[in-house]
């Protein structure tokens, strides 16, 4: 019989969300008369804005007539979408990005579960701890994790962050090729300045590993951090840096993002010779992958307009006061909380263990988070709540915590 | 520095449609008053039917809307869609297939590229020859191809394919893995009979392989060929097959696509247990993506309406009648010429060498088409014309193939 990747029978159960869910139905079925609010998901409730809407319905439009039919589009994006990040997202921040830089995708969850096709089979990842699993999952599934024991992966290297070192991951303390970070980060909700941004590349440069970082949450920063790491010095030569139109505009049901690859981001071939990143994914998208739909790609294009812009904006300002509501009023109750600043997510140090928390918080408030515990050991001792929801349903719930004393 | 995956270097340039532009660039710029006419490209020209534009609309006004917003949606795609495929791709062939055995994508080139992750490093896998690249190519950059040399693949087993076999691909002469079977045929046009499929499915099973089947062109089957693989007892335990919106409704620019996997299906574990392909793949699809546009859903379950059917099979005889006329003036012609009645694409027997005869029909009567050595060392000597044209054109294109004498 065939035989199959055998990296995937060492995959831990995905158990954080369905038991999330086990434990929300089992409630919900004890307590039908609760009204149960969650804090928990990290999925955006407001409707696409009205320029991007308008726009979408316009590709989906030009596809039904056969003058303005478009097939095939370019594995790459089109060029209008590429010039409207170029112009939208980073020319504004001082970076110059060209647009066979720019790879347009159908979301950063691939993107950054399939850059690790590009490195070596023994390559050794960093990762912070708590952190996105996504990283860790398809790494593992290349085999390149090791073995998982008791919530760790063996060939992982992991960056601590907690309340003591302020959520700033420390540089890795072993060789690394590849380190992931994540700023704005889920789930902390934290994000790094540039300083210590810098620091990092300083030594990917140093040591010739490769960053892959994740912007996904760049909207929300309202802090002077960097929006990009391409705002510091260095960071052409050594990062890739993966955005997302679904929490910038709505788009996780629409599905569109991007990669940014630097022509200069060089690994190591089997000869020693460079190898040019950005070339190999070329190759890696023109040959597994067929583009995004033409219509999404226009709904993505008006995100860069000044409408559309000036709209999502305004969404996001919605889910910012969602965000410092949950920090004054959890502060005011005496929680110690992070984040939320610059990012959808609140971190708070929780006064039992985090599921204890979790069961609390559900039982006795009819309100639904996520344990800090399900994004890695590091976590534990910590819960995330989201700013997601619907403002007066999140004061709703904050005030049902607040009655617990 | 960090090490790359070094599969990549050994991959060939992608020479054939990069060379096949520059000529006809060239010809051109040294002509300018030609009127090229192409019969080369495998994209569709009529646009989306009106069924499908109007549920796509209706989808993208529902994003608009918070009451109908969607965001996440589910990573195997909506229920409504998966329904619409088991109702109206399978139930009327007799095929019984589970909702959770279906998995919606952004379309078949990602699913015939990812499904290798699935597979052990060291599988040998089986192709046709001549082949559509794409499951060469991600199998190359995994490293189970071996070493490229002169035109073939070092660990690859070819099934060439010809007029002396009737296009029928011999079974592997070696123990492999994993055999990939795309029926109806891109490129020779033609397809399988139900007793030369069985024949195939017989020999998975005797030999513990699988069969990876690419159906993208099963709207265009007009003889009692099957349009499903599983139409043959015993592939549900052996079969994989890969669908796509592409060609049956005009999808190219729109993306949308599915994958079928039975429960049955099982490879073998690192310990030799069997290992459900099914349950895999959901790993691999619910950590490594994020589901498919929800407007994009909603167009594709149109297609599986009554309305959205009859307009699709409506553009799929406009294309087959191209097909026809392409049929009966290259036998007219006195040409050899194979498929092109279950299947968009006509193969002809060239008289020349297929990179001359491109060259003759390109310089002598401005007609683009694709050189059979593209597709592999058995396409040598055939040259593929396709049928996604304007019929007032494609018959222009052969009026001027005929002048040539």
């Amino acid at each position: 019989m065939f035989k199959v990747n055998p990296h995937y029978a060492k995959l831990p159960g995905n158990y954080l969300f369905a038991e999330i869910a086990r434990r929300v139905r089992q409630h919900a079925a004890t307590h039908p008369e609760a009204d149960i609010i969650s804090l928990g998901i990290g999925d955006v409730t407001l409707p696409l804005p009205p320029a991007v809407v308008s726009a979408f319905e316009q590709g989906v439009r030009e596809m039904g007539d056969a003058k303005t039919f478009h097939g095939y589009g370019p594995d790459f994006g089109y060029d209008f979408l590429r010039q409207a990040i170029r112009d939208g997202d980073y020319a504004p921040l001082g970076v110059e990005v060209a647009l066979d830089e720019i790879f347009v995708s159908d979301g950063a969850k691939c993107d950054v579960s399939n850059i690790q096709e590009l490195f070596s089979d023994d390559a050794v990842i960093a990762v912070t701890d708590p952190v996105y699993p996504v990283y860790v999952d398809s790494n593992a599934m290349a085999g390149r994790a090791g073995v998982y024991d008791n919530g760790r992966w063996s060939r992982l290297c992991y960056l601590p962050c907690n309340a003591e070192n302020g959520f700033v991951p420390p540089l890795p303390d072993r060789p690394v090729d590849v380190i992931y970070l994540c700023y704005p980060n889920n789930p902390t909700g934290t994000t790094l300045s540039r300083a210590q941004l810098q620091t990092f590349v300083d030594y990917a440069r140093e040591h010739g590993c490769l960053i892959v970082y994740d912007a996904a949450y760049k909207a929300f920063i309202t802090s002077d951090a960097p929006h990009s790491i391409y705002e510091v010095p260095g960071a052409r030569e050594v990062a890739v840096e993966c955005c997302s139109y679904s929490k910038t505009a709505g788009f996780t049901g629409t599905r569109c993002g991007y990669m940014v690859i630097p022509r200069e981001v060089c690994g190591q071939g089997d000869g020693g010779q460079p190898v040019s990143l950005n070339a190999m994914w070329k190759r890696r998208m023109g040959s597994k992958f067929n583009g995004v739909s033409y219509p999404v790609q226009r709904a993505a294009a008006a995100v860069h307009t000044p409408q559309g812009a000036a709209q999502c904006a305004q969404n996001i300002r919605y889910y910012l006061q969602n965000a410092a509501l949950i920090r004054s009023a959890l502060s005011d109750m005496g929680y110690e909380v992070y984040g939320g600043v610059d990012a959808p997510y609140v971190w708070l140090k929780t006064p039992v263990d985090s599921w204890a928390f979790f069961d609390r918080l559900l039982t006795q408030a009819h309100v639904v988070g996520t344990p800090g515990a399900g994004f890695g050991p590091c976590g534990e001792g910590y819960f995330r709540l989201t700013a997601f929801g619907d403002h007066d349903r999140t004061a709703q719930a904050l005030q049902r915590i607040r009655n617990l004393g």
